[in-house]
């Protein structure tokens, strides 16, 4: 039954880490897409989201499964609970990813905005590309340092969505009503996807940080 | 132990309620603010999500408390689970009632939008009102019915956002860009908010329907 369960949660798992890593994936090709006005990579992106949603169910069955079955306590709920949570996360970062490819589709053969701003949407776009990277690597290594560091570097992709509607709103500045739309649900959908990274890195290290409270009392229990 | 469990049970079910309460109040407050252009109520409304997020938390923690120390299996595990995401999607309800009356505050003294789209937008706030009105009694009855209704309204909410997008790029009608601004994100809040109502009414039938065809099982095993 242990041995059953561990491997239950070794798959769980990798299934989580390897969701995270399409996720990277699709944020990757979006902004791809975005910077080199390519129509088929915003098109692969769209429809890659399947999967990512395919593989949400799946881990969702899992952790249900895990739950009913097994009755998992203290760090293993922990564990499983997390699992939850951060699986449905990460499928809301891939639908934003593939809103962020729709826009890149309908604005092709031209980038979604002018400049300046595409340029701020550029540098807003590779930060996310790398708040993804950062997700992927502090799940992998269970790096709570790392997951530190995507809720820091969260403010800087704020800080660029508010400069960013600053300009959409600036009449000096030529936009078409289409570009403007653009302008306005881009610099939304990245924030957004920010907000999201923040939030498993969170996760991530109340998890981390909780079974190491667990571990300590388990240790001073040992002591007594 | 069973005594308290039900206990435990029953107050989860009734902050859940209270939970789907509040976010009916701050939605219909939100469009009373704009429909009146009350920044006062507008202000209220902001400052009530506080009290949406605390009871997230709260019932969270109900939640976590509940699989740790009850280890709940079954019709009891679903309606656990089911409560810890039914509170998620209402906490997010409760943002999006605080984006929009953000939007109605800063664009007072004057509607959000310029008519003809002020109209469309009201139309879509009627139809959102409404959705939360209809979250609150299907939870509270648990009717499965209504459930349904709320999933086949919210296509009309998708309608009208995509009508007051295509109004919002209308170069005929005159539009500032704060109000193209104003206009697009309302339209993106409404159509999230229906989203959002739409899937607490698609988790209440399928816990409802588990349960159904639970007790049809236990019915069979009774009969063998």
């Amino acid at each position: 039954m242990r041995q059953e369960f561990v491997a239950q949660m070794d798959t769980l798992d990798q299934d989580l880490l390897r969701m995270s890593r399409y996720v990277r994936r699709a944020i990757e090709r979006a902004i791809e897409a975005m910077d080199t006005c390519d129509v088929v990579v915003a098109e692969q992106t769209i429809d890659a989201d399947d999967r990512i949603d395919e593989l949400a169910d799946h881990v969702d069955d899992q952790c249900l499964q895990l739950l009913a079955l097994q009755a998992p306590v203290a760090t293993d709920l922990r564990i499983v609970i997390t699992s939850m949570r951060v699986s449905q996360t990460l499928e809301r970062m891939g639908d934003l990813a593939r809103h962020i490819a729709q826009i890149v589709r309908q604005s092709h053969p031209h980038k979604p905005a002018p400049e300046p701003i595409q340029q701020k949407i550029d540098q807003m776009a590779e930060l996310v590309v790398q708040a993804a990277r950062n997700v992927v690597d502090a799940l992998t290594d269970r790096d709570i340092k790392l997951a530190g560091r995507i809720q820091d570097e969260d403010d800087k992709i704020d800080d660029l969505e508010i400069e960013i509607n600053k300009l959409a709103l600036d009449e000096s500045i030529e936009l078409t009503r289409p570009q403007l739309s653009n302008v306005l649900m881009l610099a939304r959908f990245l924030e957004r996807f920010g907000d999201h990274a923040t939030s498993v890195a969170r996760r991530l290290a109340f998890q981390i940080q909780g079974i190491a409270v667990a571990h300590a009392q388990d240790f001073s229990t040992t002591q007594e």
